[in-house]
């Protein structure tokens, strides 16, 4: 005998109320941080140092003053910032009056800043001196009218601008170091917008939460088994998909930022002795800057350090030059969209036990979800259908779950589009190998089309970039009579290294089938965006130009 | 100027929808684990090791077993079970089949079993063989008529029971191991049911949902800093708060899980050498079972393990001991109301430099919030206003946050008043110090009134517990005319050790106000209820009688 079946009796008096249910933030990360460990070192730049308690109190204070300037829920605050304690604060402050946050990327030019200042609808600007005359330069192109704030780093030694703003620390301190600041009314509440970098047509604004953005930060720590006390060195734009969570996942485990104004080789290698870094972020490049730095600039460290890496898989010979330097990389993957990192490099440990090539093949795979990801999966975006798990066959990147943004600002069609069929479509192609990790193959819009043969320009890449010859190589589709298209590859040539189109071609023709081999070679430099992304549209423009 | 405010733009057309919002819970760790590391090792017990593929198929099947069975959203699945295979499973496979699990202390008595199966309208029983004369016993006083379910552990040699319950290898095994498994329909479904030990009264059903188990499961593994593939050992009942939800927490971090029929040393100390084990957690009990074992059952380690505990504070003498033999402990504090540990004794590094007394003082704090709890505060339950942080004054220790459980099963009542003035009140007192630790000093209903001056049984307790010949103290409210109460002690003595009550009298005299020194000292066993707590109640039963 068994009971009937009744209503579910777990959905009856059991409502959500304010002693078990909170918004998720990660605001509040900072405020346990502070009650708890109030004199452990919050921020690190150059001389200065500053404790749990003093960085929660400036950011109420910077929270307050902003009240006070009539900023509230919905409005946005911009921010021109390098990697300084001001960045920092605003991370906190800025959202802790209700207010979204907006970092601008620092590289841009005015016309773009001017675009996102009125398209974000800025209300407020906190700039650093050294981009002051690029944001009046943006100012003067915008049709907002935004209040203006200068953070006067003492760290930077440019020259001194005119006083046409307030004062960053005397606004801040205007502020009540005490102010009960707002939590969000809803979890799904905005934190942030990011503009993405543009390599694929018009800016979009792309949207971030408090509930996505706790649980990256949480992720970023699970993932990656950050312990508490980490100290980590901000050589990753914090104006990059908000330093992808970092700033909240600190926090989170009572850690230490070590800013740092510029990445140069000199200031990385002191921060790695003399602060005790324990983590940092960076594209390949950065790597590539530490291990080629003079062996006077490199200091013996005693320890491994991790090193969280993206943008581009790290080459090999990179790889081994990390690992014989006492570092630890871990390959990350992600999008503005995603808050950053979703896609970790889950690395076996039985991995290292292999041969270094084979260690890099591993570990140029982008890899499996994050863990407060849902769902990672490569899907025909015809069928919606995954692909099959064989390392070959090609499709589309998609992301499901509670790390992808809110959608784009003001921009319903682009939001749809994004998100048709219940997935967050990247554009980034790529595979499935057996073990269920996916790589990258290419954007949607770098697939070369020749004869109907879908050839992945990342392949053609990689074959350049195995010739010892070769420092940078792009390639895109080039207009072809017979073909529709053909591979043209752009190549930068590595410092006193020779080599010629019958070389590379050559080579190419014994890595790969003869219709993605390159029907051209050009050797110039090579475009790229503020952030170091490749322009691969103004190289497609290049190529038409060279066809025709 | 400044722009005119409008309707929060941020939050028109950026919707929930099924790409950018899914519900959390702890299941999909387990789907992760077994994606990304198939092969490794979930579970050991005894001479089994099981790896995560089998673990997820397994969870998988035993959740379609249970659909097949008529089992959904909203019905009570009961087990009864040691710290098994099958009890790793059920944490998974009963919530992937929507059901809710109801996980039974095994050393209850078959009238409570008996109510607690009642009240919990449960539909089907899952038992291991050791303990079916006692389900049959409950199920001989309960109404309601389960389905049962015996699960023969290989690793149990008790004696056979006649085939009265279907096998739980054949029932799993009538599964789909790929069953498409159900997420909830919302986070706020119910995951758990565990019904309180009832020392302040009537068993209250506690009903945790799919949200807070995912956040307090993240939260163990980021607040204690538990990284990648750590080897946690099972000393703590997963039948007390499911555990701590430590069993999802181990998937988070894919960990392996070393099962446990029975808290002895051997197994333990075998464990801990040959599993290599890195975390447990347990009662100072286990502790105090670990460290008074005879040297030749004890295993040189060579690291530092991990240990949790909660319950009571850890005594000065046993911490000592524990750090002598390598192991790091952390006080926890929490309920089941709040899913286990809520509240951490953040360690400070500076305070390991401090004297033993000095050390095992700060460490019996219960300490702050857990990351995920998002407020910790003793209150006045009259003002509901914070009470000064000097560590005297007393006030209730009062939870608000997201692991704060649903409410109680079928007792509206109860839930109000438990969620009075949008705090979870513990009814446990306690003091806050100077630095914002909280220290326990009493149940509520545990404090005693003498003479209008409130007396702190744990203070008492303590003062006896510092005299050398007492093992264990407990003092409770005697009647008395003049003051309307007084201390009375009882006390166990420890092995060989002499003492009577003139003695400790004068010895409390020495350390407590005049007010608090008992009034009378009783030597006997002390009872307890199943899980180690002691019986308050009983207790003052008999000083009643003693006094009349």
């Amino acid at each position: 005998m068994r009971l009937d079946k009744v209503a579910n009796p777990y959905n009856t008096d059991l409502d959500r109320n304010p002693a078990n249910h909170q918004p998720l933030t990660p605001l509040g990360f900072l405020e346990r941080a502070a009650s708890v460990f109030p004199g452990h070192t919050a921020i690190v730049h150059g001389p200065l140092r500053r404790d749990y308690a003093s960085f929660y109190a400036r950011s109420r204070q910077l929270a307050s003053a902003l009240q006070r300037a009539g900023m509230g829920r919905g409005d946005t605050v911009s921010v021109l910032l390098a990697n300084t304690p001001a960045m920092l604060e605003c991370h906190y402050g800025v959202p802790m009056c209700g207010a979204v946050l907006h970092s601008i990327n620092t590289r841009l030019d005015a016309a773009i800043i001017a675009f996102q200042l009125d398209h974000a609808m800025s209300r407020l600007v906190i700039v650093d001196r050294e981009f002051m005359p690029l944001m009046q330069a943006a100012l003067a192109l915008a049709t907002v009218r935004p209040a203006l704030i200068q953070y006067d780093d003492p760290v930077f030694d440019g020259p001194e601008t005119d006083g046409i703003a307030e004062d960053y620390e005397a606004f801040l301190t205007s502020g009540d170091p005490a102010f009960e600041w707002l939590m969000p009314e809803d979890e799904w509440d905005a934190i942030s917008i990011n503009y993405t970098s543009g390599t694929t047509g018009d800016p979009k604004g792309v949207v971030s939460h408090h509930r996505g953005a706790y649980l990256l930060a949480q992720g970023n720590a699970l993932t990656t088994s950050m312990a508490k006390h980490a100290v980590y060195l901000w050589t990753l734009p914090m104006f990059h998909c908000n330093g992808w969570c970092f700033p909240w996942t600190l926090s989170a485990i009572v850690g230490t930022h070590v800013c740092l104004r510029q990445v140069r080789a000199g200031p990385i290698w002191a921060a790695l002795a003399d602060e005790g870094v324990t983590h940092l972020c960076g594209a390949p490049i950065v790597m590539q800057l530490m291990i080629s730095a003079p062996e006077a600039v490199k200091r013996d460290l005693g320890r491994t350090v991790q090193v969280f890496t993206a943008a581009a898989p790290p080459p090999e010979t990179l790889l081994a030059g990390m690992q014989a330097a006492g570092f630890e990389v871990t390959h990350l993957y992600g999008l503005t969209e995603t808050y950053g990192p979703a896609v970790v490099n889950d690395w076996h440990a039985d991995w290292s036990a292999l041969p270094p090539a084979e260690q890099a093949r591993l570990k140029s795979r982008q890899g499996v979800r994050y863990l407060p990801l849902e769902r990672l999966a490569v899907l025909d975006p015809e069928t919606m259908r995954p692909v099959p798990r064989d390392g070959r066959s090609m499709g589309e990147v998609m992301f499901r779950g509670n790390v992808v943004m809110k959608g784009y600002f003001r921009n319903p069609g682009a939001t749809r589009a994004a998100f048709a069929g219940g997935w967050f479509h990247s554009g980034d192609l790529g595979v499935v190998h057996p073990d269920g990790y996916i790589q990258l193959k290419d954007r949607s819009k770098d697939i070369i089309i020749s004869g109907g043969e879908n050839i992945s320009s990342i392949e053609v890449e990689e074959a350049l970039y195995r010739h010892p010859a070769v420092a940078v190589a792009a390639v895109v589709a080039m207009p072809h009579e017979k073909w529709g298209e053909t591979p043209c590859a752009f190549v930068e040539l590595a410092d006193a290294a020779q080599a010629d189109a019958e070389t590379l071609r050559a080579w190419c023709r014994e890595q790969l089938a003869p219709y993605k081999v390159p029907g051209r070679f050009v050797f110039t430099a090579i475009p790229r965006t503020s952030t170091g992304k490749i322009q691969k549209f103004v190289l497609r423009e290049r190529a038409r130009e060279i066809a025709d």
